[in-house]
Formats: C-alpha cells, sequence, structure tokens
C-alpha cells in the first residue's frame, strides 16, 4: 500500500520542491518491520555472530536522500541516519559521480599507510575538506578510522602534551623510557581524562573510561580511576526555571574544579577535560553556552586541556559546522575530534597540541583517503546547498512542531528539546518510548532513542521543512492513536 | 635511467612469467628518494601535522604489483606493502573490475550502521570472505575497523566471557550495574590481560598496555598494571642451539605461570594471555611451534583464554592463512585478531565467547562493506591463484639467497629467519639498518625495518620467486659495495 498522507495541518508549500531524480516523495510500507525476509537474514547472520540489535536488513541500492528502503520493500524516512553518520542522504548523485569517475579508481583500491607513504594529493585533499571546515584556531588535523580510535590518539596527544609542559621540555630521562616499557610511572604518568557523567566518547578501553551513558557499555570492562563530574540536568521549558538551571549548571561546574583538586592531592594528574557539545548517547543532555564557556575557562585555570567531542554532534546538523561554534568561545577548545558524518575519524587541535616527534600518534592506516575524497565532496555539496541554513531553518520547523504536539499531548512528550536539526524530547518511560519507535517504524518513519527514555532526531543534513512537517503529520496521528 | 640488471647468479627462468599487463618488470629510479616532488609535499604536509615520518610521496594510479611508484617517477619493488598491509599489489585488475561493476557503487558510498542495519548480503558476504578462511573451531567473526579496535574489542569479549564464568552465569547484581558506571569493581573488575616485552598490539589505551616494542610508543601514557612476561630470544642458526632454545623457551614459560599466580595474589586476574606468532614491530622474533603449544596449554590450565594477534602475520604470507595454523594445535585459540591484508579489521572466536547480549561488542559502524567486498574478491584471487603456495616457495627462494648473503656478509647480516616470506635478518646495529634501507630504495627496493636492528620482508602475496631473485641481485651488489 502506497503510504497515505494524512490529516492535520502540517503539510508545506515546500513539499512541492522534492528532487523527484534523488529523494522519493514520501514512505511506503508493504509489511511490518522487520518483514519476513529480514527476520529470515537476522536468523542467518544471527548464526555468525550475535544479530540481536538488528533492526531490519536493507536494500542500499533502492535507498535514497531522506528514505531507507528495506529487504521487504518497506521505505522509510530516515531520521536516525545510521545513528547520525549520513552526511547528505542515501546514493546522492554527487558521490555516485565521483565513484564514477577511472580517476578516483586507485583511491579506493590502493589504500596507503598514510604516514609513511601519503598519496601526491594528500595535503590538499585534507585542505579542500577537513581543514576548510576547521574551527578556529584549530589547524592542525590527524585523520583516524573512527570515533574511539579518534578520541583514544586525542587523549595520547594531550598526554604528552601535558608531559612536555611538566618536563620543561627536556630531555626524556633514562628512567622514563625503561619504565614507560613496562606500564610504570614516570614513563607510564598517572594522568587523567575528566570526563562527566552521561557521557559517551567511545568503547575501546581509554574512551570506554570517560563513556557513562549506559551499564552494558562497561560491565566487565576493566577500566581507571579517572574523576567523573555531573552533568547539567536541566529542567525544561528552559525560560521558566531560569534561576534553577543556573544553579545546577554552578554546581556541576564546582564540582569539576572540586574533582580536579582532589585527584591531584592524590597523585593523580588531571591532564585534560573531554565533554560533548550535546551528551547524545546519554540522553540528549544539554547545557547552556555559559556553562561551556565557563568549563573552558576552568581548564585553563588548572592547566587543563579542553577536549570537545564532536563526534556525533559534528558535520552540521545544529546548524553550525560544530555544536560548538554555538558557544562563542574567546579562547578556542584546544582539541576536537569528528568521526560519523565526517565519513573519516580524526582530530582537529591547536599548534601547541602537535606531536613533537614522528610515530608518537601513529598506527597503519591513520584514516583513509577514499574517505578523505568522499568528504571533499560532500562538503562542497554542503556548500553549495547552504545545507548550514538548512539545518537551522529545518530544524525549527521540527522544534516548533515538537513543542505544539508537547503542548498537545503533554503526558507522551515533554522537555522537547534541540538545536538545528539535533532534537529530541522525553516520553514517560522506556517502554513507552519504545513502542513509539516501533508504531512509528511500521508507519515509515525511522527514529532512534537515546538515555532511558528519550527519542533523538538526527536526520541527514538534506533533511528539510517538508520532510519535518511530513513526519509531524504521521507522529501527530500516532500520539492521538496512542494506547 | 632504466634499473640495470646486474650481476651474479639469481636470476631465474620465472622471471619470464610476468604478467606485464599487470606487474612491472623491473625498479626504474630517476631521482633519489624522497625526490625534489616529495620533499616539496613533505613541507606542505608538515604544515598540517607533524610529517617527519613520511617516506616520500606515491603515485598510486600509476603503482601496478610489486611496484610502488613515487611522485618523482621513480618505480620502487616494494617488499614492505604499507606495512604489510596490501594483500595482492596495487591496482589488480580484479579489484578495479569490481570498482567498476555497477551493482557495487552503492556499497562504496552508503556505508551503514552495520549492528543495527546491515545490507541484504551481510551475513553472505562474510561467508564467502572471512569465514571461508576461518581458522579452525572459531565459528564466529566481528568485524572492525582497524588492528586496535579488534584488540581492544577482543580483549572485551574475553574480559566479558571471564566474568560470565567467574560469577556463574548468575543474575548481574544491581552494585555490578552501579559501579560500573564509575570505572569502579565489581562492575569494572581488576582484570588484566597477560602480554610479552617486544610484542606489538597497537595503540590505543588497552592495546597499549599490552604493547612493549618500543618507548616512542608508550612514553607519556599512563598505562595499566598488566603482567608481562619475556618472549624467548631465541639464537641463530637454530639447529645449532637447539638445547639453549629449549631452555629459553620453558624460562619464558615458566615466568608466563608465575606472573599468572603472582598477579591472582594481589587481586589482579589474568583473563587472557595476547600474543604474536611472530613478534613483528618488535624486530621479528620467532619461537617455536612446541612453545606456542605449550602456551596454550598453559593458558587453558589456568582459565585465561587465549588470544593470537594475527594483525600482521595473518592473510597468507607464511604460507598458510593464519600464522598459528603452523603450530597444530590441538585444542584452537580463543580468539584470533585480524586487520591489514585482511582490509577489514575484526576478531574470530569460539562460540563460548559470544557476547551475552546485544550492544556489548557495538560501534556505528563495526568495520565497512565495502572492504568486505574487496577482502571476499581478494581470497577468491588467494585461492585461484594458489598464493599460500606461492609464499611457502617464493619464500623459500628469498630465505635461501638470505641464507647465502649471510655466508658471505657475516659481519652485515646475521640471524637470517622466516617463514613464508615472511623473512627478517639483523645488522649489526641501527646506524647500519637505516644506511642499508636508505640505500636499497635508491636501488629501488622498499624495505622495513623493525626492533632495533632488524629489516623485514613485508611483501605482497603475489611476490614471486622471480621477485625474489631481483631482490637479492640488488641486495648482493649492495652488500659487496658496503662500505
Amino acid at each position: 500500500v502506497r503510504f497515505a498522507s494524512v490529516s492535520l495541518g502540517y503539510i508545506s508549500q515546500a513539499a512541492a520542491k522534492i528532487d523527484v531524480d534523488f529523494d522519493y516523495d514520501g514512505p511506503l510500507m508493504k509489511t511490518e518491520v522487520p518483514g519476513p525476509r529480514s527476520r529470515e537474514l537476522m536468523k542467518q547472520l544471527n548464526g555468525i555472530q550475535n544479530a540481536e540489535a538488528v533492526h531490519f536488513f536493507c536494500n542500499y541500492e533502492e535507498s535514497r536522500g531522506n528514505y531507507l528502503v528495506d529487504v521487504d520493500g518497506n521505505r522509510m524516512l530516515d531520521l536516525y541516519s545510521q545513528i547520525s553518520s549520513i552526511p547528505i542522504g542515501y546514493s546522492h548523485p554527487s558521490l555516485i559521480k565521483l565513484l564514477q569517475q577511472p580517476q578516483n579508481l586507485s583511491t579506493f583500491i590502493n589504500r596507503p599507510a598514510l604516514g609513511i607513504l601519503p598519496p601526491e594529493n594528500f595535503a590538499e585533499r585534507l585542505k579542500e575538506s577537513l581543514l576548510s571546515v576547521a574551527p578556529k584556531g584549530l589547524p592542525q588535523v590527524i585523520t583516524m578510522s573512527c570515533g574511539s580510535c579518534s578520541n583514544e590518539n586525542a587523549f595520547k596527544a594531550i598526554f604528552m602534551w601535558y608531559r612536555n609542559k611538566e618536563r620543561g621540555h627536556n630531555n626524556v630521562t633514562k628512567e622514563e623510557l625503561e619504565s614507560c616499557m613496562i606500564n610504570q610511572p614516570p614513563g607510564c604518568p598517572d594522568y587523567a581524562m575528566l570526563s562527566f557523567m552521561g557521557g559517551f566518547h567511545g568503547r575501546t578501553l581509554g574512551c570506554l573510561a570517560t563513556t557513562h551513558s549506559k551499564a552494558i557499555h562497561k560491565l566487565d570492562i576493566p577500566s581507571l580511576d579517572w574523576p567523573i563530574a555531573p552533568f547539567p540536568r536541566l529542567k525544561y521549558p528552559l525560560e521558566d526555571f531560569v534561576k534553577e538551571n543556573q544553579q545546577e549548571e554552578a554546581r556541576c561546574l564546582e564540582e569539576v574544579e572540586d574533582l580536579i583538586v582532589k585527584y591531584r592531592k592524590k597523585k593523580k594528574i588531571v591532564a585534560g577535560i573531554i565533554v560533548e557539545p550535546i551528551q547524545s548517547e546519554g540522553g540528549d543532555n544539554h547545557a547552556s553556552d555559559d556553562f561551556f564557556r565557563k568549563l573552558r575557562d576552568i581548564a585553563r585555570k588548572h592547566g587543563c586541556a579542553f577536549l570537545v567531542d564532536e563526534v556525533q554532534t559534528g558535520g552540521g546538523c545544529t546548524g553550525k559546522f560544530w555544536a560548538h561554534e554555538h558557544w562563542g568561545l574567546d579562547d578556542p577548545a584546544d582539541v576536537v575530534t569528528f568521526s560519523k558524518k565526517m565519513m573519516t575519524g580524526g582530530f582537529f587541535h591547536k599548534e601547541e597540541f602537535r606531536p613533537n616527534a614522528p610515530y608518537r600518534i601513529f598506527n597503519t592506516w591513520l584514516g583513509d583517503p577514499s574517505k578523505n575524497l568522499m568528504l571533499a565532496e560532500v562538503i562542497k555539496v554542503i556548500k553549495r546547498e547552504d545545507l548550514l541554513n538548512n539545518a537551522t531553518h529545518a530544524g525549527k520547523a521540527l522544534l516548533t512542531g515538537l513543542l505544539d504536539l508537547q503542548a498537545r499531548y503533554p503526558h507522551l512528550i515533554s522537555r522537547v528539546r534541540g538545536r538545528g536539526t539535533f532534537c529530541s524530547f522525553d516520553t514517560p518511560n522506556d517502554a513507552t518510548r519504545n513502542k513509539l519507535i516501533t508504531i512509528a517504524r511500521n508507519k515509515g518513519v525511522v527514529l532512534g532513542g537515546c538515555g532511558d527514555r528519550s527519542i533523538r532526531f538526527r536526520p541527514t543534513l538534506i533533511f528539510k521543512d517538508h520532510h519535518a512537517h511530513l513526519f509531524l503529520n504521521i507522529f501527530s496521528d500516532i500520539l492521538a492513536n496512542f494506547k
């Protein structure tokens, strides 16, 4: 059955502008999701690995723009975009063209060890892609293969920077060189990264010591005694709780300073602070721009590096290329990590965080030039199609609609919040949230959960006002009929 | 100047069999390496990131088979293959064809979150690629993006397995769920991986705690108090030191057992042992098959998982698809990690190491289907062209020639060793080693170093006898003229 456009007032003028060659014009549902073919494939995959997290199997050849098509022929408006990792939609014509150019073939099949034998255009490609959108004041960039590796290596750059400061740039001692080989200080100093409760920074052992979103990520894995500060829990609507929220943020900042001092007293040095501009996996927890400016000041005051993890928030979905650009920092962040929508992992950093010798930040691949090639094209599309302003605009349409739904269904929707299309709301509990996600999927909309009861919106950058209205129409019906 | 074929007796009949459409027929040197264009590009890249490790810049479009072409038009026989990561040579016609097929485009531009929304052919592709070469007894596989992530996640699977054993598969306690959120036991238990001095397992914080090859990798990075055993230091030629080497291996194995007991006494539980079949980065250190069989027995005796890191040794270069298949283990390894030549990272494991819930071993990408697609083709080529037997054969030609050179230049070459084409030798010291590598490069041969004075051979799987002879001719001349 072709999805029937439904009820209410959200259908906009903009719906007429759909590029039919690329995006589809709406969901089209044929079976329940997961459908019979998906269920068959799940069983098959489950013989090879635990496949219980699989939602359904996809037909990526048929997926286009904002629409994800599954193996049972269902076409869904995708507001989750592969955990926020598809920048300009599925099967974008510009990327197809790029792949069809014979001169690009080599980049895909001859993957080099970038740190020792880079291709001729490596620096040029970094300039036209990553460096063309570098956060102000962070002119250096190192690429990595994924988000976890980006944070792990950012930690390392910070530890090296701190130790260099501490030893006054003197020569390394024999004792340091020997002790580091057996994991002991002074060669392996007792440094720490300070992180926030509710934060998510990846799942490798170093990252995981700074991740505190869900127990399932951390259970049974040995960790490090690193300080963990509370992250503000803001009350909504913000305008009704100005004073309470200010107090809450002040409390958290005070705790950050206390922890730095407390850990130093026990000879555990906080070399850096890591924070997400919006805690995503942990439940889309926001704090004010003022909170982050003050946090940046605390980092400087105590000589700690300030690391902003933009793995999920980066790439334009908040209406600026980097979410932390909303803060208006006087002194830039020291290190900014990225991955997901950037197609390659990596991190930007200030000059002073540059490794002082070769092979200190290194691995075999150091990213992948084929991802840099695609990212360069993606950034061209973002600029050409003004997709940052689009995220602001479409995000406003989405947020306005969500606030309206919240007013109408306060027992189901609360704490509506967002920046650009990076929006979310709370439901009463885990069970209701999961039920809403399942119903929405069967009505042709893919949503994602986060935290213990939130639904998060992570559409692509080509998500337009009319997609927001389409979603709001469908979701309004769902809420009206929700039992 | 066209490289002039030189002297001596190494030119073989096989040299006639060159596939001119694909491989080149010899080195061709036009400038010193790095040449002027490479030096210019180094300066440019060094403005963006520390580029001091760069050897030279490459023209991958012109690179073919065993030959790497640089941006100054120099064509070199590549015996290092991007730190052992190019399986079937540059620009292989089968991979070019694969990229040109329109039905494969989508796989390259629509990268999914594999753990939740896999493509239709995901399981099938795993079966025709990774599972078709799975080590015996390890039917489960999980893909990752790089070698470090593979080891990190293998550690996690081992820690979960150990903890499950320990708690008798009872339900997780509230205390565990709460304490893990703040990095504390019992939720984050004090478990350890035992590793070997000289080993290399990656550079993220967990991996780095098991890496002990060079100080530059570890200096300034906080670490974990995990046990480190000595790795045998064998004397060569092996046949002259049978008893000494047996004693050396027995000493190391005894130390492994002592460490497990000693760490348990201080409440630090060794959940697993990680080892490379040949310590690569650490200097191409070999041990006997008997050593590894006994190590496997020790792991079982103490209830530790046995993790074999085949990131560098795997993929066929030792003449078997996995180097540890040479050992003839009765009881298979528990976990085997891979990356590099496999194009995707990941690990195989026994059924009992399967995560008992979704999202426990998870990240956004979990590898990359475009790499699985290429790997499936690479494995077809390996089977079709019988490249494992080729590695044995070409490796024998290389090793025989190196032993001959060692006999003639014992002051320059010692401890010649190898399995398949995974060969190496020692030089008197670091300076001589680096000088030999530089001279060889300017004569059209790319070699790699490892350890403090070794040269390692890591050619592609299409390295044939005639390439070995070509190299031996060139290197024989270099040694004859070395001052």
